[in-house]
C-alpha cells in the first residue's frame, strides 16, 4: 500500500536541495566500506570516518566505496561535497522514495535503483533504494542499510580477482552492481509464481474468501513491483545507448544484456498481472456457481415439500363432510400419491440437469 | 463533479481576446503585492493600486509581482499592459478553467499550474488556478485568491537571504513556485492515501453501502487530480527542453528534479487508480459472497424443516384408518425419525461445507 | 445510434467526385449571403443565384460567402468551379457525414467541422457539418442549414468593426469561425455536465431501471462527442503548425488558443465517459445490494417461523399417546418456547448484522 | 470464427515460393477477362487460356487483366512468370488468408485487399481475397471468384469513356478498384448498424437469451471486420505517402480521399464495438434486474403466509387445555388478525417500494 | 504457469558470461550434425565431438552446424571459443528461458526464437528455444533438443539440391530456418483454433464447470503464446530493416514474407484473445440466466402452494365455533377456491412471461 511517500510532506516548503533524509530509518549509523583495485592489486577498507575516503579520490585505480545507511546527513554531505556533487543528487540519495532513474552530470552519471526483498510469511516485497555514482575512475554506492545486499559476491569476485573485472574498469563495475540487483529481481519473481501457482490450485480445489484476499495482495504487489521495474528500461536502455563517456564501448554489450533482463523480468510482471486478474474472474465465477448449486438445492427440497405439505394439510382439516376421511385404503394411497409426486419431480429435476 | 467548465458558456460569442473572469470568485478585491531583490537589496511593498508595479518593469533587479483575486478585470489589463502581455495570455488568467499549460512568447513564457488543497471533512480536492509571466527580469503570479498560499516558505527565504535564491535569477524562482506547487501535491497524495488505507481497512472489517460511495467519491478525486497533475508533466518538460533563453543552463538540472517528482506523482495516482479499481472488484465479491452465506442459511432451514413439518402434517391427519396414530410407541418414534432426519441433513450440509 | 453513415452506400458504384448529396436534407433551398470587407468598408448581401458570388473573387477585400443548405447540387458545382475547388472537395461538402478533417490544396485549405446543438428533452446532442473553404482573400462556408447557427456575433463584429476582426485577414476569419464552434462545445458539455450530475444523485437516492436506460444513452451520446471532438484536434494541430502560406505568423497564437480549448473539451469528453462508467458500476452494485437486503428478509421470516410451524405441526399430530396434549401447562409453554426460539434468532440475525 | 488459417498448415515445411492454392475453393475454372484500353479506343476480351494475355504486356495502352478464381495453380504461374512477379507475390496471391497489405517491388506494387459481402439470414460478413498488381501500364486482379463483385460499375465507366477513367493511367485505375472496395464496406457497415438498432431495441422490449447469442455474434462479426478493416489504413497510407513512381501526383489527391473513407469505416467498427459492449453490460444488469423482481415477489408471498400459516398451525394443535379454542369469537377473531398481519406486510412493503 | 524463469535464480551472484544450463534438461548427451554445402556440393556429416566442426570454419562453403542439447556447457563452449561468439551469446544460448531477439555483433548476427509445439491431451503448448548464430559463411543452430525438429524438410531440400537453398547463401538458409519455425505456428494455431470452436459449441449446448476452467486454460496459453510471438516481431523486422551486411539484399524481400507471416499470428492469437474473453461474458451470463430460472421454479411453487397451505391449515383448527366445518359442500368448495387460486397465479405467471 502507500508504501512510498509517506513521509515526502516534511520536505514540502524547504529550498530545493535541503538534504533531509526521507523514508523509513533502517540503519542507525552509516557503514562505509572501501574497495580500490586495480588489475594488479586490491585494497579494501571499513571507513572510520567519511574522511578516509577522500585521498582515494585522486588515485588512478579504481575506487568503490558503499554506503549502508543514508540518515547520516553530515557524512553523506561531506562525501557528496568531496566528490563534487551537485545537491539535487545528495537530495535524492537521501529521499528513498525516488524512482529508478539515470541522469548524465558533466563529471558523473546519477544511478537510481530499487533492490527487491521478499518477506517470506507475508509475501510482502519491499524495496531498498540502491543511489549510484558513477564517476571516471569512482563508484559510490549508497544503500538504505537493511542488513544484507545481493553484492556480496561481487566484491568476492573482486578480491579474489575472479573473472575479468578487476581488469575492466568502474563502468563494467557498475554494470555488475546493477545486473546483481536485476539478477535478484527473478528471485522475487520465482516467489511469487510459486505463490500464484499454489493460489491457483486453492483456486480449483476450494475457493474461500482467503482466496479472495490474497488475489488482492498479489495485485497489489503486482502494482508495487510494476513501479520498481519499469522505469528501469529506461533508465538501462538510456545508459546503454547514452552517449556518455564514462561508459565504454566494450562494456555496452554487457549493457545491452541487462536490458535484455529487464524486458524479462517486466514481461513476467505482465504475465502475472494477467494471471492475477483472470484468477478474480474465475473466483466470481465460481461464487456465481456455487450460490446457483445452493439455490438448486432449496429449489428441489421446496418444490418436493410444498405440494405434499398441503396435501397432508388437506386432510388434516376437520370438515364434516369430507368423505376420504372415512375411506379405508386413503392412507395408504395417500402415501402412493406423495411418493408418485416426489418421484415425478425428480424426474423433472434429472431431465432439466439439476441432479 | 463537472468542477471545471461550469460557466465557460458565458463567454461564448465574444471576440477572442475578451477579457472576462471565468470561475467562482474567491475573493473580492485583488490584492499585488511586490518583491523586488538583487544578491544585496531585497524589497517588499504591497501596492495600493496596478501602477505601483510598473516602475519595476526597466529596474535590473529581479521583481515578483503576485497578485491575488482575478475578478478585477481593469487592474489586470493595466498590468498586462504594462507588461506587455497578449490578449490572449490575460483571457488565460482571467478563465479560471485552463489546463496546466506552458506557452512560449517572444518576450516572455506563460505557464499555468493548479494549486490543489484537501478539504478535511468532505475530502475534496480542490484547485486554484497560478498562472506564472516569466519575462527577462519578472514573474508575474496570478492566484485566484483563497486565503492561504504554497509560497511562504518563499517570500521567507528571499527576504532573510538563505540559500542560492537571491543569487540567481527569476528562472531560479519560477523554479521555486513551480515546485512549491508541486510538493505541496504530495501532501494531499499522502491524505488520499490514508483514506485509502482506512477505505482498504473497512473493506476487509465490514463493507457498507457507505463503503461504495466512498469507493465511487474517491475515484472521482483521482479522476479530477488526473486531470491537473498529467499535463504537468509535458509543461515541465518543455520548460526543461525548450529553447527559451529565459531559463539558464543552470536552473535546467532544477526543472529536471521537478520533472522527477510530477512522474512520481503521477505514478501515485495511477497506482492509487488501480488500487480504488480493485476495491470495487473486492466490494463486489465481498457482497455475493454474503448472498451466498445468506442463501446457505435459508437453505439449510428449509431443507431442515420442510421433511419434518411435512412429516408432523402427515400425522395431523384425520384419516379414519391411519394405524399408526394408535401405536403405543409413535410419538417417540416421530421425534427418533425427526431427529435422524435432521442429523443427517447436518452431516450432509458439513460434508459439503456448508456449515 | 447509427447516425453517421446511414446513407453513404447510395453512393458505391459512383465514379469519384460524383456529386451527390449525402446525409438528411435539412433545408430545402440553399441561401448564400456574401460578407465583402475591409478596414475600411464592408458590404452584406444576400445572394439570389449563385453568379453573384462570382464578381468578388478577384477582389483585394476579404470576401465571406456563407452557403446554407447543400441540397442544390448545381448550385455548389457552379460555386466551387469559380472558385477552383477539386471535384473531391465538393464531394466532401455535399456527404454531410465527414470526420472532421483539414486538407491542403495549392491554392487552399479545406476544413471540415461539426457544429452541435443539444436537443433539451431528449438529452440528444446532433450534429451540423460546417465545411470552410479557406483561400487567399475569400472564406467559403457550407452549412448543412438547419434554422440558426453559431455565427451571429462574428457577422455582427464584422460589420460594427469592433475589434481587430476588420484588420486581419481571411485567416483571422477562419479562426473565429471555428473559434465559435468550439466554444459551443463548451455548452452541450455543460448540458451533459447538468444531466450527469441529475443523474449521480438519482443514482444515489433511487436508482431504478429508467436510470438504467440514461445511462446508456449517456454512454452513447459520449461516444458520439467522441468522434466529432477527438479529430478536431489534429485538424486544428496541423492547421498551427502547418506551413500553408494562407495561415500568417500572427494567426497562429490564436490557433494555439483553440488548440487549447479542444484539449479542453477533449478532456472533459473523456472525464464524462470515466464518470459515466463509473456510474454503471454503482449501478450493478446497488441491485446486488438491494438483492442482498430482499434475500435477508426472506431467510430472516423462513428462520423464524419454519421451526415454530413445526413445531405447531408436532402438536397438531393425532397420536394416541402423545402426553403433552394431556398437560395442563403445555400451551402455555409452546408459547415460551415459540418466543423463546425466535427471540433467540433474532439475536443471532442482529450479532450477524442482517439486521 | 477462425474463419481464416484453416488450411495453412498444409503449406508448413514447404520451400518458400512453393506454390499451393491455400483456402476454400470458390469456383472450379479460372477465368480471365481482359481490358485494354486509352483515351481513343477500349477492347475487351474474355481469354481462353492465360497466354492470351502476354501480347498485352508491351502494348503502351492501359491494361486490367481480371483473374477469378485462384485455385489454378499454373494458370496463375504462367501469368505470374509473363509479368515477372516474384514467387513470393504468386504464392500470397494463392493464400487466401492474406491481411491486407502493400508491397513495393521495382516493376510493380502488389496490393492486398479484403472484399467484404453480408449474407442475409446468418448475418455473417465473409471477406474475399482480392489482389492487385499495379505496373507501368498494367493492372492485374486476383479475385477467389465467388459469383459477383463491385467492379461492374468500374467496367462500364471504362467501356462507355464516361469520366476521366479513360485519360488517366492504370494508377487511377487501381485507385477506383480501391475505391469500388472500400466504399462497399459502408453497406456492410449500414447492414450491421441495423442489426444493433434491432438488437437495441429487443434488449430494451424483452432481452432472451438469444439477445445474448446475437450480441455474441456482433461482437464476432466486429473482430472479423477489424482485422479486414484496420491494416487497410496503413496500405493507403503508404500508397499515398510511398515514393512509388508508378502513381502519379494527381492520383495521389485521390488516394487522400479513400484513406478518408478507411478512417471512416474504422472509426464506425469502433463505434459498433463500443456500442456492442455497452449492450452487454445492459443485458447483464437487465437480468440481474429480474432476478430482483422475482425473489421480491417470493420474499412478499413467503413473509405474508409464513406467520399466518403458523397461527393457523397452533390453534390446529391437540392440547386439552388450549382455552382460545373454546371462545366463541376465536374464529373471526383469527381471521381479523391474519387480516391486519397481511395488510400491515404489504404496507411494510410498498414503504420498501418493493410493490 | 510460471513456465518461463523457474530455475534463473540459480544464476544469482554468478559473474556475467558465467555458463550454466537453464532450463529443463531436455536431452543428456548433445549431438551435433554438420552439413556443408555450395552450389556443386553437399556434405552431411554427424560429428562425435565438438572439434570435428572446426575444420569447416575456414572454408568458402556455406555451413550449417545444428547442435541438439545444451546441457553439455563445455562442448558448446569450445565451439563457442573457435566461433568467436561473446561469452553472453554462449550463456544465452544455455539459458533457455529467453525471449526472442536479435543481437547483431561484428562478426555475426545472434538470433532467439522459439518453436512450440502442441501437447494433445492436455492442450497445452510448450516452447524449446532456438538459437541462431548467423556468421559470414556459417550458421549454427542451437535446440534444446526435444526428439524432432521443423527442420527436417530443409535438410532434405539441401542434400536433394531442390530450389534455391544451395544458390543462395547463409542468410537464405537463416530465413529458411525462422519461416519453418514461423509456418509451425500456424498448425499450432489450428489446433487451438478448433479447441476454441468446439469450446464455443460447449458454450451454447450445456456449460459446466469445465467449461470455466477450459476457458482459463486456453486464456494462459494464449498468454504464454502471446510471449513467444511478439517479440518476433521485432525481431524479423530488424533483421528485414538492419544494416547487417550479412544479409544479402535479395534476402530482404523473403524476410518481409516472414514478417508478414508473424503479424498475421500475432493477429490471430489477439482475434483468439478477444474471443476467449467473450467467451468468459457468455459464461458468466449464462449463470445468471440460469439462477434467474432455478428461482422462477422456485417462486412459482412457493407462490402457488404458501396460500392453499394455510387455507388447508385454517380449516384444520380446532376452534368450536368454526361454521364452515360443519358446512356440506366445505370441501368442493375448498377445492374449487384452490384450484381458483392456483390457475389465476399461473395465468399472472404467464403475464410476467416467467412460464
Amino acid at each position: 500500500m502507500p508504501r512510498s511517500f509517506k513521509v515526502r510532506s516534511k520536505k514540502a516548503g524547504l529550498p530545493p536541495g535541503s538534504l533531509v533524509h526521507i523514508g523509513e530509518q533502517k540503519r542507525e549509523e552509516t557503514r562505509v566500506t572501501i574497495l580500490d583495485y586495480d588489475e594488479a592489486h586490491v585494497e579494501e577498507k571499513e571507513a572510520e570516518t567519511v574522511g578516509e575516503c577522500f585521498p582515494f579520490k585522486d588515485r588512478p585505480t579504481a575506487t568503490w566505496i558503499n554506503v549502508e545507511g543514508v540518515s547520516d546527513v553530515q557524512a553523506i554531505e561531506r562525501l557528496g561535497g568531496c566528490y563534487g556533487l551537485h545537491p539535487l543528487v545528495l537530495e535524492d540519495i537521501l529521499n528513498t522514495d525516488q524512482r529508478p532513474k539515470m541522469e548524465d552530470y558533466e563529471q558523473y552519471s546519477y544511478i537510481v535503483l530499487k533492490m527487491l526483498t521478499y518477506h517470506d510469511p507475508s509475501g510482502q516485497v519491499q524495496a531498498e533504494q540502491i543511489s549510484l555514482v558513477l564517476g571516471q575512475n569512482f563508484i559510490l554506492s549508497f544503500q538504505e542499510g537493511k542488513e544484507g545486499d545481493v553484492f556480496g559476491p561481487i566484491r568476492e569476485r573482486i578480491k579474489t580477482g575472479k573473472g575479468r573485472i578487476r581488469k575492466m574498469g568502474v563502468d563494467y563495475l557498475a554494470y555488475t552492481l546493477i545486473d546483481a540487483v536485476v539478477d535478484n529481481y527473478f528471485i522475487i519473481l520465482e516467489k511469487l509464481g510459486e505463490r500464484i501457482e499454489s493460489l491457483e490450485e486453492a483456486l480449483v480445489v476450494n475457493p474461500t474468501t482467503g482466496t479472495l484476499r490474497e488475489i488482492h495482495s498479489l495485485k497489489r504487489e503486482m502494482i508495487f513491483l510494476r513501479k520498481a521495474v519499469w522505469p528501469l528500461r529506461e533508465v538501462i536502455s538510456s545508459l546503454e545507448r547514452g552517449e556518455s563517456p564514462l561508459v565504454r564501448e566494450s562494456t555496452r554489450v554487457y549493457l545491452r544484456d541487462i536490458y535484455d533482463h529487464t524486458i524479462q523480468v517486466i514481461d513476467a510482471v505482465e504475465t502475472f498481472r494477467d494471471m492475477v486478474s483472470g484468477m478474480l474472474d474465475i473466483y466470481l465465477s465460481s461464487i456465481s456457481n456455487r450460490l446457483n448449486s445452493v439455490m438448486k438445492v432449496l429449489t428441489i427440497i421446496a418444490t418436493l415439500f410444498m405440494p405434499l405439505t398441503f396435501l397432508a394439510g388437506v386432510y388434516g382439516m376437520n370438515f364434516k363432510y369430507l368423505p376420504e376421511l372415512e375411506w379405508r385404503w386413503s392412507y395408504p394411497v395417500f402415501w402412493l400419491v406423495s411418493i408418485a409426486i416426489g418421484v415425478s419431480m425428480l424426474v423433472y429435476f434429472k431431465k432439466k440437469k439439476w441432479i
